[in-house]
């Protein structure tokens, strides 16, 4: 399958915890990071859009933990976009670098406030064009 | 609705991210703590789980984010379980705890490793038969 | 020795590492909550300063880690404020609450920001003044 | 001066807290990552130290926040060690990367437990020989 973007990320030994795996809520963050250097790779960035008024906010994440990634372990992080009217819906896959397995599975829905209303998405749409 | 737990939350000021508002993940973290909390209350915890081979992993989360909390603020976190076979479903549900208008909602997929494998979830149920 | 103020925290399973301890950099992370309590404690909070063009920024930290905290361990965390000038000196002390020994002892050195600028302090201290 | 490792790290949006800027307990996060993979540039890592018996403990950390870094900012993180004994003492400097502009200064104290007692540092200091 084809991305539209994808990161390498190396885990913080920080973000494991008791378990010595990396802990749950530190996907959402890698999840995020990964969303924000595309939007920096399609030439604009979170605090640009703050600025014009824009407000991406995440609606709704569904995530699959398929296997765990430890200290010392690198990712490859990937995402793909959908537009669904004024819903912005990310595929976003996790693999292990070195090994190639799937380690998490998410879809991320964001919607788009424009000075504080929820807005129709479609200057987000424009940022986004050559993705869609 | 009834829960068959719930506890209060007090947002840290350090969680909030640069819109002024809880980062996302770290709804993942409250989530992660009541269920904590609630193994407490019923009679276990983490760390004894652990210690006698059990070691519960989060398979599967589906989370709502249905309004925004902010420094200051406390939610009330609330929690039901079902079995489902070897796997454990926790619907989670956060609310503000001052206007008690709902903030997130969450199905939590949890199984149950026994010895490294895949277990059949009969010690967890057995941990928690009075709540499911 | 006496305190101005103390409060309960207890360790989130999330917030030890790899080697089971809590990690270094989250005793940052109490003593902030601290000191954000004891300002709600004082009649004001960090939000409030904020809307007042006050913006009390860390200067400097010194911390040393006496011992370890642990997952299910609660910590007794205690501060007194001295002002030096336009500087405020937080000594927190942070206390295994179940056994009384020293975790760390920190001296968190705070200057006042006001309207964007080093403030001389003045509104800060008027603040805390029944603490100082 | 001389730093004997440095090394890029990038602010993430979650960083940063309500003021704008990145929280100051994070750059304990950019400290212990500039570390950790000085100590992987050595040849070696911490997961490899803990298998081998050898527990690094931060004992002593001192900091001084100099300006802030925000979303968007990446960081020049630098180190220089020397042993003191049974402690080995790294003197961390983090810069602006855009811009050279000192963030922090940091002197971080790390002794080694060798089987849970307090060891003599000599494993550790031939670990890091070329760099002392």
């Amino acid at each position: 399958m084809d991305y539209a973007f994808e990161t390498i990320i190396k885990v913080r030994d920080y973000e494991t915890d008791s378990q010595g795996i990396v802990n749950n809520a530190n996907y959402l963050h890698y999840l995020e990071i990964t969303r924000h250097e595309f939007c920096e790779a399609a030439g604009t960035s979170f605090a640009v859009m703050q600025r014009e008024g824009l407000d991406p906010v995440v609606r709704k994440i569904e995530i699959e933990y398929l296997s765990s990634l430890r200290p010392g372990d690198s990712m490859r992080s990937c995402l793909r976009l959908r537009r669904r009217g004024a819903r912005f819906v990310f595929e976003q896959d996790i693999f292990n670098a070195a090994t190639g397995s799937p380690v998490v599975t998410a879809t991320v829905t964001v919607v788009c406030l424009e000075g504080g209303r929820l807005g129709r998405g479609d200057l987000l749409a424009k940022a986004f064009e050559k993705y869609l």
